[in-house]
């Protein structure tokens, strides 16, 4: 009898404590700190400024970056080393993860939110994955060339109509694979976009994409919006001054932001942010600031834009107010300064400080500190919000 | 014996069966179906494209709204009769409904999540909740002129840094209540601003408020980034034909909204919708359509405008692509098409058609529909990705 109630108690019991080990909560207001060090990421209470739990085994993070399911209960985290990971974040557990590809730099997740796409540089191309399995999907080589050549990619977004863009590095072509007929994707390229483009934006509408080069001093640019969309080059001369600098780190073009009618864009090298008008492309003015800009990023109402800068000026962050073009706050959080991500209606801004292993939250007009999270040597800060926009 | 262990079983077993009534689930693809004439909602999985169960009493909910808690769990309607309702999106039970007025139109929640504002007609005025416990924060008796009395508000609006903006009615007046204190509200009064403001909007960057005069042909306009703020007139001539027509219904002014550099608006009468420049707010283009517009509401990433109309026309919904401003696609939902609502990066529209007793779900691209829900006289559709949007 008393065997039998034990077997019982389990029997009946197991699915409760199932449930229970994840607690019942809204997810909206979820996000990760991926902690680079240690391959691990905490799930974060962005509402409570509090973390709720470490998810391990996620292997090199280094320069890694998340999307989110549509119902925000899933990060897919693209690792350094070609794994792609994907997180319950109601019940902190790995739930798959998969090894694509030698070595990758970020993805995207469809407008549908059912396919993961991985951006390659070993081997070079884009992966694409069933967001629910993670089983393989489509498999886009980036040959190029009469060698048949793969090239690496780089600035992989998803653009609306089950679309993913991204820009080979070595070959200087752009392409659009568009996954909207259900089955393998139609692919359509762009060559000769320029030299060494190393990274890529697409506006929160969606409609312009936009490749840095490294080899050359200006922009590729698509309008996805025309009849038939070709590629322009914008911003000749952008970043450059009366004399080039050493850039320490190129920017982060995923930093880009649109703030009221401008999009305000970390100069490369130089100290400076410029601002572009955002229907023309043509700079509109300079602001002066602390170091290399490496992520200039606007508040969600555009008043604001946040700038953290390249080692070795990377202990601080300032503030510029968009209408006025001038500084108006700068503030040291400590040593390596590596992500800024604001709260989705802008009233808060958590800071990655990597170096004195904390998260710091701050309060974005009165410029107060509220809270501080220990962190592992933390970089990438993601909140689930950005599931519900385009290109991030 | 048998007595304890039922004792036991009830005890252990009843927190688990109060977890295992609310699934486990993301709460960022939910959303819910305002049935009016039964003071009912239905929540619904966007997603699956499915209703999850129904919420019943709701009281009155002509011309009901709501906004959402940041982390997408909770959802506050607001109901004609003034009655203000939080509602458990997870378990589906009314949480709390508290009687805060006697006639009431619309609401909204401050961008920390932490307050609920409602707009009242009688008694005027606005009247601010605690989002947890919908305890009683504030009363903002909406007084004008040197008798005291109090006027109906209208559209109430949250901006950035804790602030909500509405207009009075019967005053003519705009107030800004700023509770970025902490305490009680610091209130900003414009005044003269036009006779009879009927509606209002803030632009999704929380950056202009604009209400719509009944009494007059023309807009009151606020730049809330100004040094000093102030109303202005625009539009004048908005919607002004050769002769007056009769106005069935006056369009909802939450439906405009930002395409590009434009701003989308229902002429007011006429068979047409306006391109207004979204920086100088000079009209720019006039789109002929199918009858007097309601709602005018661009997909997310501002290439498509939809738009539904005014009885007796109101079985139609029309598309117009945004860079072209031709009406590119026309089709016939059903009887009385009452709201539109998008999937947060566009690639689906839901419909609620009341008098068919369903909403139908539309692929944005093909046009395609893709699913039909039954509901009992479906107006209002809501989906939870609002509460990531400024002035939604």
């Amino acid at each position: 009898m008393r065997l039998f109630l034990a077997a019982l108690a389990i029997l009946v019991f197991a699915p409760c404590v199932e449930l229970q080990a994840a607690e019942l909560r809204g997810t909206g207001d979820l996000g990760i700190v991926i902690e680079r060090a240690s391959g691990s990421l905490q799930v974060i209470d962005v509402t409570a400024r509090r973390a709720l739990g470490r998810v391990e085994g996620l292997g090199d993070l280094s320069h890694a970056s998340a999307v989110f399911s549509p119902d925000q209960r899933y990060a897919f985290v693209f690792g350094r080393d070609g794994g792609l990971s994907k997180v319950d974040l109601l019940s902190r557990k790995l739930v798959k993860r998969v090894m694509q590809a030698g070595n990758s730099i970020g993805g995207a997740i469809s407008d549908d939110g059912r396919l993961i796409a991985v951006s390659n540089y070993k081997p070079g191309g884009v992966r694409v994955f069933d967001s629910e399995t993670l089983a393989p999907v489509a498999d886009i080589p980036a040959r190029y060339g009469d060698s048949g050549a793969r090239s690496k990619t780089v600035g992989l977004v998803d653009a609306p109509g089950r679309r993913f863009i991204f820009t080979l590095y070595d070959a200087g072509e752009i392409w659009v694979a568009d996954f909207s007929n259900g089955g393998g994707p139609a692919i359509t390229k762009f060559a000769g976009i320029g030299d060494l483009p190393y990274d890529a934006l697409i506006t929160g509408d969606g409609r312009h994409y936009i490749a840095g080069l490294f080899g050359e001093d200006g922009l590729a640019h698509i309008d996805l919006w025309a009849a038939e969309p070709r590629v322009e080059r914008i911003l000749d001369g952008y970043g450059r001054g009366e004399e080039k600098l050493p850039v320490y780190k190129m920017p982060h073009l995923e930093g880009w932001a649109r703030a009221g009618d401008r999009l305000m864009l970390p100069a490369v090298g130089r100290h400076e942010v410029l601002a572009v008008d955002a229907d023309s492309f043509q700079e509109v003015g300079r602001i002066a600031v602390h170091g290399q800009p490496i992520f200039a990023v606007a508040r969600p109402d555009g008043r604001q834009v946040w700038v953290n800068f390249a080692h070795p000026l990377n202990d601080t962050v300032q503030v510029i107010d968009v209408p006025s073009q001038e500084v108006v706050h700068s503030f040291k959080p400590g040593p390596a300064v590596l992500h800024l991500e604001f709260t989705p209606r802008g009233h808060e801004v958590w800071i990655s400080v990597r170096d004195s292993d904390k998260v710091e939250v701050y309060d974005t007009r009165s410029f107060e500190k509220i809270a501080e999270l220990p962190m592992a040597k933390p970089s990438g800060i993601f909140f689930t919000a950005r599931a519900h926009r385009i290109g991030l």
